[in-house]
């Protein structure tokens, strides 16, 4: 196995930090560092009438992000490659810092060898 | 249920297309085009000794591409929102395109509304 693939939902969140790309750019740039990932490069976009995308290229791979306000609601992706990056304490950052009350995560394994 | 979110693993690949940035871009690119997707803004980064990652923001959430040239295998996701976008074309385009022997896809749901 390559990649461990942690698909994140964010329910309920505060409305407000869903809404606003500098708000959203923080909280994502803050988990990236909380995880311990490395920052190589990241982009942000703030959609009309509402919502963000952005994305953070790590060392070992990405964090994504798209909100949707009207449903107080965040996908969050963090896909990583080594063992050195603590997903858990991300995603325990991200939810007090959306202010989720209902957090979902599915773990994928990313490239497995077939087993013929 | 707000986005639908595919997870692509391209096997046996071709391998000196997936070690040069300018390639993958270039195909990812292509691949944004013929999905019909809208694009919003793209990183490419290359690693040493080896591999790529790729982000591309869409106007409807995102594609992103992350290669192992050592085992001729690269991760693709595309994520989108909306009903628009021919996602079957990409995948089979991308394929092609990285001379892939394998292709696995799994399609994930995001944003699911609670039954209760």
């Amino acid at each position: 196995m390559l990649g461990h693939h942690w698909l994140i939902e964010l329910k309920d969140c505060q409305v407000d930090l869903l809404s606003e790309v500098a708000e959203v750019a923080r909280i994502m740039e803050d988990a990236v560092a909380i995880s311990g990932a490395t920052k190589v490069e990241s982009r942000f976009h703030q959609f009309n009438p509402y919502g963000v995308s952005g994305v953070i290229i790590i060392m070992e791979s990405h964090f994504t992000i798209h909100t949707w306000p009207e449903h107080a609601y965040a996908a969050v992706d963090i896909f990583t490659c080594g063992e050195s990056i603590d997903t858990a304490k991300a995603v325990t950052f991200l939810q007090a810092a959306f202010g989720a009350s209902t957090v979902q995560t599915q773990l994928f394994e990313r490239g497995v060898r077939p087993s013929s």
